[in-house]
């Protein structure tokens, strides 16, 4: 099936594009009443992620809404380690929860990693669903968290505000951490391929939680792992460059570093200016972001004046893919959401 | 009374010191029993803060164990929104909350800069009755929240994790959180020269929310305030300079600005190395910071590792205060802060 709109996978490999593309982190969730419809009938979280009509229902409600320029697929990071056997659970009104933390050597030293085909068959399964219902209006971006992310909820057992546990394991015992990120990065590599070969045309890595390191853990633990995971994807699918995103929130002061992992594009937080982290990254990688997501509880006035000025903060030229900072609050009104799409796609640089 | 060790007021001067002087965030706090059993006879958090020689016993604890380079007050960051009236109250396992959140326009206006040696007069007591104790073996440290940290509090009505209503406020009321802030600054200006009045030797401005905002706001609604209060600070007392020192947790993209603010050193959290942010603030400012607090949660080993790492990224030369680049835990063994004192005492760079 022929893409119409391929101006968010240009814009990744700095080719130039008509308009700055736009997509937004959690784009499909709960600040959209037909999400939180479809959530009631789903009755909770983890059967919306499991059961693949119902991801590609609430993968589309943006894109049938807003004329966002790329697909996510809806899914939740945790399912690598769930898969992993670690027993994923929502608590209602606590985030995720893992019945078994991997605290102990013996279990750390019996990690496998699962074979996405068996065990994370029903995001494949979304996949291909989703690609069948967006019938190539836009690509649709795969997705995992980063192995050092995801160590952090499979340590801490889950959401963590000091990450005390797995801080505890990097310092005195970096032997078994690392045999963790190195099993989770063979399955995240693994499960991304998965997702390119189910029909997956851009992927991404989420690193949540790589920012609380300091500059040194950081490239040891979280952007070595990032690194090998890029080396080992799947470059090109249906005769097409796939390309990869990589976003460390947080990760502003390692931009440089960041750029030399080997991703496409680097997503950014709201804490950089883009032009600045433009400057620091040269043309080898495109940027991602990077507008404050409380800017949407702004005034419609307020979300203009913001999506211009992290447009114009990136400048003209190729390379730049609009989006959030941070995913979108459940508390934003989406009409705000489309001003803001209105306005990424009404704004052309001077000169342009 | 003369002041038998001024190597940390030295340091912060950007003058030689024997060797580099060391005090802690938190340090008076959980993780040491003697600590625990004070509070516990204060019976609650603010009758300890609000109870001079309760206050005076526990900042002597770390001094009296630890061989520390300087004192700090024991407060909270939220006596000056308390005496403003906001009704500061902790309920257990659930940190500060406020009795009156400060959200609507007209408690707005009514808004007052509170007398410190009035309504704060608790404090200054404190401060005097710790300035006695120590009796000169070290110098004592004021405090305050930012105006902008302070106004999170007021505003969300206690902690947060996405700040939602503050930044409503700001991108829809701008002029509302201006003037929330602009009476906050002229209350800490206040309140900061109060406590240098009553005996402090130097002070610190908590910036522990501003890392949260945009390159743009963050200039405009945190670092503007403090620069205006640390241009009203009073410069000299006991006939001796009082310095001042910044810090914005996750401000560390934005040193090159805050080493602008008038501050006399730079606080710097664990995600920056001081080499680099040394080289980008040259020789403005000395800067505080930065073992990552996780660090002393690992074995001694570990401790000393990454206490040499910190040392040795700052590198020779003058203007380097040893710290944490946040709090301390309380999970933390207090046998590791003695390890880690002694090694800060004991490293000399090459060539010193």
């Amino acid at each position: 099936m022929t893409l119409q709109n391929d101006v968010f996978l240009r814009a990744l490999l700095r080719e130039p594009t008509p308009y700055t593309p736009v997509w937004l982190m959690r784009q499909a969730g709960r600040y959209l009443p037909e999400y939180r419809a479809t959530r009631a009938r789903a009755g909770d979280f983890l059967t919306l992620c499991k059961t693949p009509e119902l991801a590609t229902e609430v993968t589309l409600q943006p894109i049938d809404r807003f004329g966002l320029d790329a697909a996510i697929l809806f899914s939740d990071i945790l399912t690598v380690p769930d898969a992993m056997g670690l027993g994923l659970y929502f608590a209602e009104g606590e985030g995720p929860k893992f019945q078994r933390p991997l605290r102990d050597e013996a279990a750390i030293q019996a990690l496998a990693a699962p074979d996405p085909t068996v065990e994370l068959r029903y995001v494949m399964d979304a996949v291909r669903s989703i690609r069948r219902a967006l019938g190539g209006r836009v690509p649709l971006i795969g997705f995992s968290g980063s192995p050092f992310t995801l160590a952090c909820y499979m340590v801490e057992g889950g959401g963590s505000d000091d990450f005390r546990h797995i801080k505890t394991m990097l310092y005195r015992r970096p032997d078994l951490l690392h045999r963790i990120l190195d099993v989770t990065a063979r399955a995240v590599t693994d499960y991304l391929n998965a997702q390119i070969e189910a029909g997956a045309q851009a992927v991404m890595i989420f690193d949540t939680w790589g920012g609380t390191l300091t500059p040194h853990a950081y490239r040891e633990f979280s952007l070595a792992y990032i690194a090998r995971i890029v080396a080992g994807l799947t470059r090109e699918a249906e005769g097409r460059r796939v390309p990869s995103i990589v976003f460390t929130k947080g990760g502003g002061l390692w931009l440089e570093a960041i750029a030399e992992c080997g991703a496409d594009a680097v997503g950014v937080d709201w804490t950089v200016s883009l032009g600045e982290a433009r400057r620091r990254v040269g043309d080898r990688v495109a940027l991602q972001g990077n507008l404050d997501p409380a800017a949407l509880l702004g005034d419609a006035e307020a979300v203009r004046r913001e999506a211009v000025r992290v447009l114009e903060a990136f400048g003209p030229g190729p390379g730049h893919v609009f989006n959030l900072g941070h995913g979108i609050s459940q508390h934003v009104d989406p009409d705000n959401v489309a001003v803001l799409v209105e306005t990424v796609h009404a704004f052309r640089h001077r000169g342009d």
